[in-house]
């Protein structure tokens, strides 16, 4: 198991705290290379409404283009979904440290069966962001997730 | 299998075409919603230095916020990467059609495993267009799908 960065994780609940004060989805996430933190992100649906801007998503393309990443560790606030899972296995990023899994369980044993190493850290803070914001706005999670009722309009923007 | 629609089809190609005469990678993404375009992308990691910018994220995020995907087709021009697999299955979308899957084979099986519906066309232009470019810049080639040699510099920007 690696050295924990207590540092990158703080930026990434940061990141997720500042993105529930500007109206949207409090998940955020940091990218370490050797110890150092190198860029983080948090969900942009909302704020840019951008529906693949995940925390994981945002964070990444914040670090711009890399030649490898087999020397990073992905810190993210909650459990990745599949996009962000499948972003983790094609990006070669061995090592996902998650704030917790219990508000939503994300694709865990889709990336440890592709043989990355998976933390989860069972955060507190984490659990109760993403539990505020279930209750003060269900239907911008259920978007998120892609379960919001299909009887809504179709396009939101 | 649905109706193909080879307007949606023909501007994912044409969106492959345009990244390629401006320097980037010719993937090429459409989305379609009861047989209508609603959105073009394209590869976008050497035009906007954006490594998550896939054709099919580039076209999800031009399409903005939806209600749901259950009701549309994906057209992309090469077999989805991890990435892009996982976005598909994220947001629920039923159907994508490849345009071919020789020159790179990307994650069919995963997605059919979650009960995605996989067409590939065997699109003789989608497989050249892939060819020239990756013996054009095959450095480029690599740098997208995580493969590019460790002995590069860490940062390319």
């Amino acid at each position: 198991m690696p050295t924990l960065s207590r540092p990158s994780f703080e930026a990434a609940v940061e990141a997720a705290r500042k993105s529930m004060s500007t109206g949207g989805i409090p998940i955020g996430a940091a990218l370490e290379r050797n110890g150092e933190l190198r860029a983080t992100g948090h969900n942009q649906r909302f704020q840019q409404g951008d529906p693949t801007a995940h925390g994981e998503i945002d964070c990444i393309r914040a670090a711009g283009r890399q030649s490898t990443y087999t020397d990073t560790v992905l810190y993210t606030t909650l459990a990745p979904c599949a996009m962000c899972a499948g972003t983790i296995i094609q990006f070669k990023i061995p090592t996902v440290v998650v704030g917790e899994s219990s508000t939503f369980p994300g694709e865990l044993d889709l990336l440890r069966s592709r043989g990355v190493e998976v933390i989860v850290l069972n955060d507190e803070r984490c659990a109760e962001l993403m539990q505020d914001f279930q209750r003060a706005q269900p239907e911008l999670w259920a978007e998120d997730i892609g379960e919001l009722a299909e009887n809504q309009p179709n396009h939101l923007t």
